[in-house]
């Protein structure tokens, strides 16, 4: 690590900004698996022989199993990944190793490699965020009759469910999930057989070794193959869309955590406290995946920034690729437990909420509709009298349930006992009801139904 | 305009900054359909009478008309396009105007709007792109077999065609045509019904709705229909990479424009001169597609700063999101324009870019590979063959079709006649005849492909 | 304005892409002070002659007076600022004004009118601070003494003062005048004579147009003056930390806003309401002011993507470095004078925030403080034995006051009356009198001594 | 390290998100010396005792030297650098060790340590560019008079010398030390005796610490003193910008390594090769230095995301700061490594350069200004002469200067015989000697300022 400042001969320098083998060594998985597809199709051509084919799929699987076990010497000397395992192959299994990479070039091995990689963190997050959204469904479940206040501006608005707030975000996470879906399946066709940019006159089989990775199809141009990495732009935007997503839920769990709303707790595990301010109960983990939107932006932004204005075919300049993909990978696998792990936990405080929905009039829309439903008048005026209403309760000090029936009719004479029906925060949302509302029957059909999708996933 | 300073009273200051009319009037299409879908609705659920509803229908006609021939007073009084709207139709048809906004508020109309808006844009996009790579493809097949350098790190690696890699583009283009597409079908949900965050308890038909504005469904959560920016984000993040592949493309006419290297000539029409200087031939057009880039990025950023850690459900800092993707979507549109005009236009030196492939021993890989498949070398003992072969050649002043047999055989006993059918760049492209490769067969049959494909839609 | 997407001829396309006199026309006031300039030297140096001069000078004027008075007729036919005004000149003089451009060329002109622009910005944002930060001062001695909570991670922490948290952004806004001052003081260099990129074998006199507009100096290397945009980029980035300054605090303005927190009140001004909602009190300017903070940093990254990897010397891309200065400077003006406005008609709940902050055991850290001092308890034993009591306090049901000393005296023997002074939170505040401390005489002294600082200005 | 998913219990989880001793070790000299200042405060005001004093010093300078050897036992359950030092001298010393956090709390200390770690980095970043600039200077000395295109649109506009060319870039690198050091002094500020936010009621010192350490007086207000994070974002725009001006460099040096402009040639040492294409040499470090501009932007973007609405004063998303911090301080101190090391190593091609630059008609202006000196011409008149003059070189298939006298004369009867003075790039350059301008006597004379300047410091 640098001190702040290198100091180095000019041979360490160009060793240190040249080297990769410190981060794309996570690429080591992917690597092999290419090698082995790529090798049996050499095979299958007959481009090498069957003995050979065996020597080179047996080193690496002796190497694969060095690297799980640790036991891989992993060499600086040897640049990247790609160089680290052929020249362990050369050591394990000697000349036949040199077969390796007939009609192959680092340029399209290196894009399959990390076209696999990224492929492995979009399953691995699909999976995390259904994690996500099945807790938010357990919590939607459980209280889908909690009265909150809806807010706008963060001012409360109408009354909703404490529950369809929670599906409000399960919506979210899923066009989240389909985003990573669309992207994984626009950049699962395999570059592979590119070679360095123009193709090979190998008689190769692209289509056979595509298969074996589990791409959908070979790249149709050779040097798109080797010079794209919009796929990992679109996995970093994907990526930040949702680290925005998760953002706001975090923002609201610090918000509703504070004295002033009361609204849920976070549970010991994903706060910290104060040995003298007992009271306190920081939420360190929710401000930390609200913070750490940034990192994942900051790698979407550092990789557009690299690609802008590149020239075709391969530059150096790519190499930059992988740490932001790394860095987004961690970064969201991380934030994605927390938060599932946050909202397992969280414990909601439904008198304070009920109590918030209820302040301040929340209900005069409902009287509005009320208006206009039931007498009839242009939604505008129905805004009129409900405005003259309100400022009545106001006078008297009380809630629009605190005026009498006469006192209304003195504001509109049309006015019925039924009125009192629609002014309750708990017969607001149960009103509700059309497609999308946050009755509660709406929003336990929802939830059903959502428990029911991630289940069968 | 503000002359850096602004100075004014704090209503000015107010209304400066609240207000949206300036831009958001860019909407007002959208905003009239919306509102004669869910006029249509009310009257069809029986909400409003028939004989309001026509009125209405034909009030928003008459606006639809006075907008359309610039005759509509848009006012900064009334704040936005939508207020503007419905206080022109109060003045054409008087109070049954109020009854248009039963069963609706301006949050799920904003948010209806803005969909519909970005819909348009990107449906307009795909036909944009689509026409660009239909000049790239005539391209490739006029120009099929013109070779030329294939670079890395921007230095010649291996002959490629000039149509070969104009067809590179078409393949990240078609990428973003996708990516686009993915948004759009995601983005195709209709939020109107939501109301102002709960839902109504009006009973609406919001997949009537839905199917009248061309949406696939109504959006099944009424709080995440008025908070959802995503498909803003989405729509920026894919026009972002699109944007940087223009800019690639763009690098390349400028590069291939300056006098070293002399490969493109742009036409008049897309570059500037300079009355003095008649070689200068400014490319201008490819230029700013070049920087616009940093457009539409900042615009994604921008946006997603704005999103980012903010509690549902509306908040007025979401007004932010419409500049920016007008912005965006401007820009891409004029870029698209621009870029499809230049490369229809480009003129290109056959005979400097197959100068320019030839030199520098950049068939130096079809030796090696000549080796691994006549001599049954290993890859990377033909590598050191290969190295051998051309420091004899770069030593006698020659490129490798300099050397003689005998010279060959002096390297590699085994070498025969045949050799120096692999030597020149012709014969090297014609023989990267694998799938995806440059050889001109190839390259006329992937391009043929893309005009059928790109006439059917 | 285009609907999504441009379809017009190519020369539409071109001049659509290329025209810039719809935005640089804000810097016509510029363009002409520095040929006013310009036109002096090349008298002073005998370059062209005073009867030409004259006229020369006459035409300017004239054109100023024109601009200013809005008869200026701008035409897309010149392009540019610098082309309109040059031709409108000649109309106006005949062929005196071919001698204007002598020993200038248009990249060192542009480059001088947009360093003059960038000042001018600067100025105007220098005044707009100090009007932010007087109206904080005086909050700040309004309000030294009230007590309000002082929030980490959102939980009351300790009590501090209003004024003090005003006090704390003034710090910020004055940091931020330092890094516009200092850009101010970097860019203050002048182009002009630097010519198309060469400087000029005209003997002119650089040093006097430096002076004569203002300059400290004239640049001293003609390749560096056209190629140079560092001073807009940093302009950017100064002023993108001043808009997150903004919005860290009118993020607290909307928070403070809540029915849960109410601790300020937004005027009516600076707020909207809803007409049947009167407690709702949208801080919608507060939200614009914290939203608009994407569009400055969204201006600075795409003006870093523009200029990343540009090479030397003008390239058409950097055209794109004026809209998004104009965007920033206008942004940053309008949340100013918006911020200032609502911060100058903030009206505070004293009472809340005393409640809010005596809540919670807010004076637990007085109380360690307090044995370490007159028990002289190592720091971390204190801690200790103030959780003890807190957690006595805590089973009782009051706060720390609530305790007796006898109970105190149960946990550590040796504590005396006095405690009780410092378990108030007006206590609390009263002794945090080290340098920097939220002391009320603190406050009033710094606040006293900015209200100085910034009248002299 | 995540492959991809991280799937751990819940308390591994918030273990994963909240520690950060993996990456704040890098401030434990910082951490180190602020406590020693501290420390040292605390007994000459009594705080402490002399005893206590010196136990804790001995204590910390142990630790000091532990780290240094390697020795240091960082342990992950004491989450960060603050706490492992702390947990580390209780060991050492006993109970003398819970004295040394009297009037200190980690809030304020983290702040300190974080300036005095960015202090560091500045200062160490400003040596490295200034060797960057010493490697310029000399490359100006040495190829002062070498001629070589001026390139506008990256199109040759007018001759200027290699020397100017690289000074331009001494001038922006001066900036760039400028910024810092603006920075660095505004940052020069001790946040030490702030505590938690509120300032401390124990009689410290501040201005003691603030001397010891370096810093030029204490900040004047707690709250903002725990809450700033603008001096890293300070760093990280004028990192940025500096990244950028070496982005622009990376890129000439890319473009002028291509065969097809031949200007320079990368030393082996900053490039790498082709074992069979001999005459390819990949100028991967120049790439990297290009690329890596991605990485400090987008640290930039990360933090500015984290700070945006952030309310005071300390929240846990601001641990997010370091590694945007360290990873920008790294990306650059190696690029400035590797560029300087670069430019010391190239070899220019002064023949080709030459070649280039007198290529077209690069010399028209200079004839242009000729006709306007000499013949007194309007500069408009000279530029259609010059246009004219021009065509019929063209006509002839030669340069001006093979243009006949009478050829010259049959356009512009005035001309004479001197004409062909200036009709060459080096009279060209010579003559262009007015401030700024790139006559190799102003290189040289600037360049040799720039020697002292740099020697002196």
């Amino acid at each position: 690590m640098w001190g702040g400042r290198f100091a180095a001969g000019p041979d360490e320098v160009m060793a240190a900004i040249n080297v990769s083998i410190g981060f794309d060594r996570r690429m080591a998985k992917q690597d092999i698996e290419g090698s082995l597809a790529h090798v049996r199709m050499l095979e299958a051509t007959r481009l090498i022989s069957a003995e050979d084919s065996s020597a080179i799929q047996g080193g690496l699987n002796t190497i694969a199993s060095e690297i799980r076990e640790g036991r891989f010497p992993f060499r600086e000397a040897y640049e990247d990944i790609h160089m680290n395992v052929e020249a362990r192959l050369a050591e394990l299994i000697g000349t036949a190793a040199g077969r390796l990479h007939t009609a192959r070039s680092r340029n399209d091995q290196v894009a399959t490699d990390f076209r696999l990689w990224v492929r492995d963190a979009i399953d691995a997050g699909l999976d995390q965020i259904g994690e996500l959204m099945s807790a938010l469904v357990d919590k939607a479940i459980a209280h889908a009759a909690v009265v909150m206040p809806g807010f706008t501006h963060m001012q409360s608005a109408q009354p909703v469910t404490f529950g369809h707030h929670c599906l409000a975000f399960v919506e979210m996470f899923e066009r989240d999930r389909g985003r990573l879906r669309d992207a994984r399946a626009r950049l699962n066709e395999s570059p592979l057989g590119a070679a360095a940019l123009a193709g090979t006159s190998f008689p190769i089989d692209r289509a056979m070794t595509a298969k074996t990775l589990g791409f959908d199809r070979p790249m149709r141009n050779s040097l798109d193959a080797v010079s794209a990495r919009d796929f990992a732009m679109e996995y970093l935007a994907a990526g930040s869309i949702l680290a925005i997503h998760m953002s706001r839920l975090a923002e609201e769990i610090i918000v509703w955590s504070t004295a002033q709303f009361g609204f849920v707790r976070l549970s010991d595990r994903f706060s910290t406290g104060s040995s003298i301010m007992p009271q306190k109960r920081n939420p360190d983990a929710a401000e930390l995946v609200r913070g750490k939107t940034g990192r994942v932006i900051g790698s979407l932004i550092g990789l557009m920034t690299v690609m802008k204005a590149l020239p075709l075919a391969y530059a150096k300049d790519m190499q930059e690729d992988k740490e932001a993909v790394f860095a987004a990978a961690d970064t969201l696998s991380l934030c994605l437990a927390a938060l599932t792990g946050m909202i397992g936990d969280l414990t909601i405080n439904p008198d304070r909420m009920h109590a918030s929905a209820s302040a301040g009039f929340a209900t005069a829309t409902d009287l509005a509709d009320w208006l206009v439903v039931q007498l009839k008048m242009p939604f505008r005026e129905a805004h009129h009298v409900t405005g003259r209403l309100v400022k009545a309760a106001e006078k008297k000090g009380v809630d629009l349930t605190g005026l009498t029936l006469a006192e209304m009719k003195a504001v509109e004479p049309q006015i019925v006992e039924s009125v009192f029906d629609v002014l309750t925060v708990d017969s607001s949302v149960a009103s509700r009801s059309s497609l999308g509302g946050t009755s509660p029957d709406n929003v336990r059909r929802e939830a059903e139904t959502w428990r029911d999708k991630l289940k069968l996933q």
